[in-house]
């Protein structure tokens, strides 16, 4: 029966067997220590046998090993439990010296990117690096409980596309049986029509983008979360379900996880269930105020506006989470709403989350004439096999409806603290990386 | 304030609104019923006065509506409740008759096949229709709340890939900024190479396959569920953790929407925690001695095996789930194990439910100098950037582990009892197909 390392100390006096992997060794005082790392954790393991000690001769960091013991109590010990009297058995013996150190804090420094990236499946194994990818299934498993509990049906839509149904961005394409496909960008038509069955739908799942800059902020994959909601009563409606979302999802994760967040000198959160809203306009007004940095003409917000309107609220408002609102018409895209209360700015907010922005969170069109209106304005052919079927349900009845694209990866990297995007990535793409 | 179809029966007497798509209209002895559909489902509306009645007129099934009325209880209505007097304000009208009937039973008759999918858009709509979805967002949840129970750490891998590591099956390939790329058929690798982090790991995400093949069977998208788990005794450890797994979600299933499953024809679940388990030559054996047919010179199991072998387990021991293991050394992948007690076989099982291949399971080889060799042997180059890395995670020390890789719409199709794996899904992908 094998023992994880965390159940050590609660069977104190007894004799046990854990199973994992080398991962650190050491000479104190004439005794051999062992660590012993497993899915729990580590356990700290005294060898005092000189025919044990021999068996170790010549044997790597990442060894398989049983050992067997009595767990004994000692405060020092992580855990606070070791196994003393202990007995190895070689399960895979390593004879390489790895090519990393796996029991460094993590060092994400931007010249050492590619190192990390060449030997992540060897630093994956490091305690520290793992507990990112940790806290990024966590974060996966309470964004899933959020939404199911607010009755949002997960769906599972192709990523194998008919051509290509949004023009401009940049995009994988492929050769079909003898047909071009394209790699889905985003899920957004698909999940705009499911609001016709399921009014409240979700997916998370990979998004392909044919990036070719080459930054810490873009991969031509990544992991998104998307979500579309129906019934609404107006705009302000997404932006709560939004809020409420990360705020929940956040401190939970807080609560849980708050060891391993410190331990990844994670920020600490400072968050209200009512996050801040300011227009862009509004946001324009202050920053030109604040800095004297004039960008009141400016349609878009610019990254440095970003990261000025975060810790301006952070320090005044009590919150790192900030809605920007009123896109300027400039950025419509053809299935937005236009504000009806001002023709120049879109229905559509940003969620800015320390610095950058997390999620786009726009309320749709869904009048079929004035959608089909909006297509054209903007040189889009509404025959298009791959518009035929979206608006087939406008045709049929679409309610009020909005949602969000929400991006897991710069959402684990913000949450973490991480310099890059592509450090929250298992195995990052870009256009010079597509190995490991 | 909305209030929602299934919450109407919990109002009595009060004047409520309720916000979904007409699904009905009928006269009734000179009364206009209607039923509104939102997502928790129907509820009745009886309109009496004329004008009310009026504003009907040349409104189309799917007409978005808000109606405010009194709740009166009806046990002969949906819920055991209707509205009286009731007011109706449209939201969205819809003037076209739609191309399905939205309130038909479901009727996937193989020749009909090309209408369900041409007409998703519309017949997800269908109450029925929508309950295979729905049981299927239930079904990826159960699944998951399994595996983190068990601590399995949800993985999000690449699906672009640099080039194809197994070779044989087909493949889609792409343009990566000049190089060539392909679409990940599977996360094996991935999955096994993390083990070395986390123990157990998981992920549900697309699989793409370039089948150039029209059958009910096959997509060249699909769901895989993939599952990876170290620090197992044997292969058994494996086929342990999928039954569990298979009977914790479909009991749950049955319990938590058995009313859903039963108005879809759904079988009865017949069912055993321990599922029984045959090797290959132990079904050709049975299936030869019962049918005459003889397969004893098989190596595969065939499509008539495997549904017999169903048939009798459900019928004489109580279990439509059925493990066969010990396949034959002809359909060994490099990655597998070869049986250390019968070097002709493989630790690689099949789970079957109700007649089909629902799971492999094999055990991996985890050692590295076989698993070179076993590269070696059939003609794999372990030099390909795709496997260097994956050798690196065997170097480092990979624990004995096995896992398996579930289609997650072939599940679906095979619980809910559908004819299909495409109508388990909501947009399949096959080769004569690429939308909606």
């Amino acid at each position: 029966m094998r023992t994880l390392a965390k159940e050590v100390a609660n069977q104190i006096g007894s004799q046990v067997t854990v199973s994992g992997w080398i991962h650190k060794k050491r000479l104190l005082g004439g005794l051999t220590f062992i660590n012993v790392r497993d899915r729990s954790g580590l356990v700290q393991i005294v060898i005092q046998n000189k025919e044990e000690v021999e068996k170790l001769r010549g044997l790597q960091i990442g060894t398989v090993v049983n050992v067997t013991g009595t767990a004994v109590e000692e405060p020092r010990a992580p855990g606070g439990a070791e196994l003393h009297d202990a007995i190895l058995e070689i399960i895979v013996p390593v004879e390489e010296v790895p090519a990393i150190e796996i029991d460094k804090p993590i060092d994400h420094k931007s010249e050492n990117q590619d190192t990390l990236f060449d030997n992540r499946v060897l630093n994956v194994r490091n305690l520290h690096e793992q507990k990112i990818f940790r806290i990024r299934s966590e974060i996966n498993r309470y964004i899933r409980e959020f939404l199911h509990s607010n009755e949002f049906v997960e769906i599972q839509t192709p990523k194998l596309l008919a051509g290509a149904t949004e023009g401009g961005a940049e995009i994988f394409k492929l050769d079909y049986f003898g047909q071009e496909a394209t790699l889905a960008q985003s899920p957004q038509l698909y999940k705009q029509i499911m609001v016709g069955a399921f009014e409240r739908v979700f997916e998370i799942g990979p998004a392909f983008r044919a990036e070719p800059s080459m930054t810490t902020r873009h991969m031509s994959e990544s992991t998104m979360l998307d979500i579309e909601m129906g019934f609404i009563e107006g705009h302000e409606d997404v932006l709560k379900m939004a809020e409420n979302m990360v705020y929940t999802v956040l401190t939970r994760l807080y609560e849980e996880h708050g060891d391993a967040l410190k331990s990844l000198n994670a920020p600490e959160l400072v968050l209200k269930p009512d996050f801040p809203r300011f227009t862009v306009a509004e946001v324009h007004e202050m920053y030109t105020k604040a800095t004297k940095d004039d960008t009141t003409e400016e349609k878009d917000m610019t990254p440095a506006e970003e990261r000025w309107i975060c810790e301006y609220a952070k320090k005044n408002l009590g919150s790192e989470a900030v809605f920007v609102t009123e896109f300027p018409i400039e950025a419509h895209k053809f299935y937005q709403k236009i504000n009806p209360e001002n023709p120049q700015t879109v229905l559509w907010a940003d969620l800015l989350f320390r610095g950058v922005e997390i999620s786009s969170a726009p309320m749709r069109e869904n009048n079929y004439d004035k959608l089909v209106q909006q297509m054209k304005d903007k040189g889009i052919d509404p025959t298009h096999p791959g518009f035929k079927f979206y608006l087939q349900a406008f045709k049929a009845g679409l309610p009020p409806h909005g949602g969000f694209g929400f991006g897991l990866d710069r959402f684990v990297q913000k949450t973490v603290g991480l310099n890059s995007v592509k450090e929250a990535t298992l195995f990052p793409r870009d256009i010079n990386r597509l190995a490991p």
